[in-house]
Formats: structure tokens, C-alpha cells, sequence
């Protein structure tokens, strides 16, 4: 039996990366599911996992990790599977630069599209809805344009030949990052706001890679499964979005 | 001569991190000021070390790194100074751990004391003087106040035993996780708002343990040289704040 165990709620971006870096990885683990429109992530007995209440978490004996950058890249560590983390010192400070970057860069610029335009439209669970302002609305919209193009640009290009493309965050072969990165992104997608990185042809084949990746190292259909709670926000989203149109 | 090249300006919390670093661990490098009142960093040269146009940034060859956080575990793993990323895999899983939290947890409450404090008082280079709304300040106090209880109750206390307290971040010895976090809440000294960490007992001795691992390996006088240009934002913030007493 594996020694370790994923606090998780699928319906988290966070949650869906540690989850499938496990599955791709192919690291077993003991899954407790958390269910977040329970509030099962507020209950006393997991604030001593993760004081701050929030998901993913792990446990490995009695050392309890939270952050799911830490927590991927802990993983990846203690189970030998160090490519992950980077083939070299450059590699792994190229890595380490996107995870201290994403969280305002991408994570923030993501969630500010996808909560309002969810919630705009329908409630699930904990999110309420409710009208949004466009003008916010328009100003999210625009610094996640911002956050696409910086991300392109600056992480899928090459570090010294700015022409070059390359296939993945950190260079040649997929790491922590790029599974991260992907579920940031792919998100989007549940409230009908895939057109962002569609529209970029360097992000679209990096996400097609990123997928390929994950299929290959966790099997044919570890995505669906992953992503079976999102497919339930997009359902309801869009049925909300046609029967509004 | 040193390989590594730092961009920096030390008037930059992370700037005076990464270079508080380097001191201590002995590490030699090739100092660039980036004067940020003259807006040396949106110039073109240096937007080719770093698009984002932010300090502190290396360069070591032809490998050009941002992010401080990313940029200080570079530096110790390409200099052999692996004790600063931590002993073990979960010593370093714990420092990743705060590196992920901070900035929103710290870095964001540290800045929205710090900015609206001094600009509310002083015209300091590209800082320009406004009247700051009560209540916004108030609940940045408040961020702030929430802020310390968790970085004293999550990262200054035992993993295992939270009631044993642990001398650093990661446990035992001083990590660039240290390092980053005391030039966050130091800055806030700048303002008169030292009183935020003198109040926790724990903080306070914590920030006392750093500076003496910091003069200790960079030698006396490494903080005074790294904080002075921020004694002239004091000294400034001093005589204006005394004037309208």
C-alpha cells in the first residue's frame, strides 16, 4: 500500500494537477477525497492536515505538505522521479521560475475569468450567482490576454534563441510545471473560455503535448476521469448559456 | 572573476534578498545596480535579461533568470550551497512550502501596509504622496495582523509537535526561505510599522536569529550595507512623519 495520501477535491485546478502528476508519474497514492461543497475542507479534523483549509494537501507518515507547487515537486523528489523537477540545474531553475511566477501571473489573471463568468451565468455548490460588472469583466478579460501572450512568450520559447520554440515549460521533456500550468488553463474551457489559449497556436499544440504526456504515462482516459467534476460545471454552465442566449 | 552577474537594486525587498544571500553564503558575484528611480529597468538592454522589466534578475553565461524565489534556489544548488535549500527532501518540500504561500500570504499584505504607509506621508522618487482612505488601511492592518499569526503559527512551530517551536522556516538551519521572508517584514521598519513582528515574541526572535546568520556568514556590516537605501526612505519618512505630528 502507498505511503501516501491526496487530500483532494477534483473540482480544484490545484487538485487536478497533483492528481494527474501522480497518475502520469505513475507514484500510487491513497486518495481522500474532499468534498469542497461540502465544506469537508473546513472540518477540524482536516485543519490538522492543512491548518488553512484548503485543497490539495498530502501526508506522508506524519509529514503533511500543503501548496501544490511544494507538494509536486515533494512528490517528485521523494519518489526518484526527478525529471520531473528538471534534468538539470537550469532546467529545475526554469521550472521554479514559472511556479513563483504562475501565481500572479497566471493563476490570478485565470480564476478572475473563470469565477465571475461561472457565476454570471449559474449557481454550483458554494458559487452564488450573480451579475457581474463588464467593466470588470472586460478588465479581466484583458489581463488574461496579457498573462497568455507573457506566458508564450517567456515560457514556451527558447532561453537563449527567443525564436525557438520549445516543447515544453522548462525545455524538452514535461515537468511539474507544465501539468500546473495546464490545469490553470484548462479551466477555461468548462465556462466556454477555451478561445483564449485556442487563439494562440504555440499554447494550443503545448496543451496538446501536455495531454499526450499525461495519456501516455497514466493511460488512456486518466484526463476524463480527472476532469469528470469540471465536466459537471460545464454541463450545467452550458445548458444556463443556452437556454439565456 | 564571478559567473553570475545580479541585477538589483537594494531599494527591492527581493533584490535585498537574493543579495543578502549571496553575502552570506559567500557566494562571489558581479554587482549591476538597476536604479529603479531612474526606471533603469524598463530599458531595453535589461528587458533582455528580463522581459518583465522587474529587479532582482542574474545572469550566469548565457542563462538569464527572474523570480527571486527561483533565483535563490538557483544560486545555492549551482554553488554547491545545498544546505540553503534544505538538508533533506522534506526540509526543502518545507521551504518550497513557504516559497508558494508568500506571496500572496506575506508579500501581498507586507506591500499594502508598506506603500499606502509611505505614501501617505512622502513623495519618495517614483513613489508620489496621496491621502490614503482610512478604511483601506485598516483592513490592510488587519491582512497584515492575520499574516504574522500564520507565518509564526505554520512556519516558526514544529511540524509534528506544533507547540515545539523550530529556530527557522525549515527547522534547525537558516534556508533562502529565511532570507526572503525577513527582508519582507523588515522593510516594514521603514515606515514605523516594526511593531506588526516586534508584537510576536517568536517573530521577533526569529528576525534576530537571521541577521546574526546573515553577519555571521557575510560578516558585520552586511545588513547595513544591504538596508541602506532603505534608511534613506526612513530617514525621509522619519522627518515627514515628525513634521505633522
Amino acid at each position: 500500500m502507498s505511503d501516501i495520501t491526496l487530500y483532494f477535491d477534483l473540482l480544484s485546478q490545484p487538485s487536478r494537477a497533483v492528481y494527474l502528476f501522480l497518475k502520469a508519474a505513475k507514484i500510487p497514492f491513497k486518495e481522500n477525497n474532499m468534498d469542497l461543497m461540502k465544506e469537508e475542507h473546513k472540518k477540524p479534523e482536516y485543519l490538522q492536515i492543512n491548518p488553512a483549509g484548503q485543497v490539495p494537501a498530502v501526508k506522508v507518515g506524519d509529514f503533511c505538505l500543503t501548496e501544490s507547487a511544494a507538494i509536486l515537486k515533494y512528490l517528485a523528489s521523494l519518489k526518484g522521479k526527478k525529471d520531473w523537477n528538471g534534468k538539470t540545474v537550469e532546467y529545475e531553475a526554469r521550472i521554479d521560475q514559472y511556479l513563483s511566477w504562475q501565481q500572479s501571473g497566471m493563476r490570478k489573471p485565470c480564476i478572475e475569468v473563470f469565477i465571475p463568468t461561472l457565476i454570471n451565468k449559474i449557481t454550483f455548490g458554494l458559487f452564488i450567482q450573480k451579475n457581474i460588472d463588464p467593466k470588470q469583466a472586460e478588465d479581466a478579460k484583458k489581463a488574461l490576454e496579457v498573462a497568455i501572450c507573457q506566458f508564450e512568450d517567456r515560457y514556451l520559447k527558447s532561453l537563449t534563441d527567443k525564436k525557438t520554440k520549445i516543447k515544453f515549460i522548462g525545455g524538452s521533456h514535461i515537468s511539474v510545471a507544465d501539468i500546473l500550468a495546464y490545469c490553470e488553463l484548462y479551466q477555461l474551457s468548462a465556462v466556454g473560455k477555451e478561445g483564449f489559449y485556442k487563439k494562440s497556436p504555440a499554447v494550443k499544440q503545448w496543451m496538446a503535448d501536455v495531454e499526450k504526456e499525461i495519456e501516455n504515462g497514466g493511460g488512456k482516459g486518466t484526463l476524463e476521469k480527472a476532469n469528470k467534476r469540471l465536466c459537471e460545471v460545464k454541463e450545467k454552465f452550458a445548458a444556463a448559456d443556452g437556454a439565456k442566449k
